[in-house]
């Protein structure tokens, strides 16, 4: 039996990241955002739900730059400090919650080497739809730890063993086991008349 | 030690999600879809990113409506194959795969009742990024299967057991363990001279 819940924003799961701005200072800034995803594959671009009260929008429009760091489980209590207080009340809120910051190798936006996978992104767009606008950035350089790559260079999410995260019941989540790989799985429900090797 | 790969669309994890709609003649079609996210809490809104050589890509343009539907991990094999044949080479995919199409209650896309949250969106946006076009569509319906809520009314994600997704590799996981709260977890980082419940 379904039962219908009304106009709600729900996905799942959505990855927690931390959006890295410099603020109007220079000093580097970032907040925890889990509604993000990947927007193109070629240009490869990236999109995040930001509310307009936040210092990250207005980070981020002022420099047109931002990066998305994706954190490791572990590092769970440390990303939701970093969404419950605000670079305006605790501007020393990265170091207190053990993140270092460094400069992004393209874009005017600081990069968490604590995190894993390190995204750099220039804005492209700004959809603004009501309590949140969408950025969607052009991703122009991607830093992986090493540890997490495997040997043909992909990212191995095992090893990088990243935090997600469920909106309702607001919670984080590890990654679980993986089930197979994407656009081979399926191949046994093909028709017989497909045939051959595709 | 980080590597920089380059510009990659890499954000981990995303989810797996089956895009509803559809087809000129009335056909209930769908196509899997990664890269997704909620883009805004009021109202409600969520995107999703399609090529513009799809069929859902045409549907979803000439009704203005779609659905994101939330598969359950044991659908893995099912999902893929809706994301490897098209709607033009198989019109009977969906039944191929094991869904049943129901009518939306509210757009004019079909819901897969097999899959425990069904979303229904009224086409807002789109913005044409490259071999991606970003579509967002405002939350108008949110159906979820009785056994996946709780007490509360809110999803229960071990009842749910979503499919994820990992770029890169590609992959298809599980979620894992809950790790707690949000806006909850990280109050232990709170300065002291924050002092007070807040």
């Amino acid at each position: 039996m379904k039962r219908r819940l009304g106009p709600l924003p729900m996905i799942f799961p959505m990855p927690a990241l931390l959006v890295g701005t410099y603020g109007e200072d220079g000093a580097a800034n970032a907040m925890t955002a889990a509604w993000a995803a990947i927007c193109c594959q070629s240009p490869p671009c990236a999109g995040v739900a930001i509310r307009s009260s936040r210092l990250t929008y207005a980070n981020l429009l002022a420099r047109r730059a931002f990066t998305l760091n994706v954190p490791r489980a572990d590092a769970a209590a440390a990303v939701d400090y970093l969404g419950i207080v605000s670079g305006r009340d605790d501007p020393g809120k990265l170091a207190r919650a053990g993140f270092e910051a460094a400069r992004g190798a393209v874009v005017e936006a600081p990069i968490l080497p604590g995190c894993p996978v390190n995204v750099e992104c220039r804005l492209l767009e700004r959809l603004d739809l009501g309590t949140h606008s969408w950025f969607v950035g052009e991703i122009v350089e991607v830093h992986v730890d090493e540890d997490c790559l495997d040997a043909g260079g992909k990212v191995d999410l095992g090893a990088l063993d990243p935090l997600v995260f469920a909106t309702s019941r607001r919670a984080y989540h590890r990654l679980g086991e993986a089930l197979g790989p994407a656009i081979d799985l399926g191949k046994s429900l093909r028709r017989r008349t497909d045939g051959g090797p595709s």
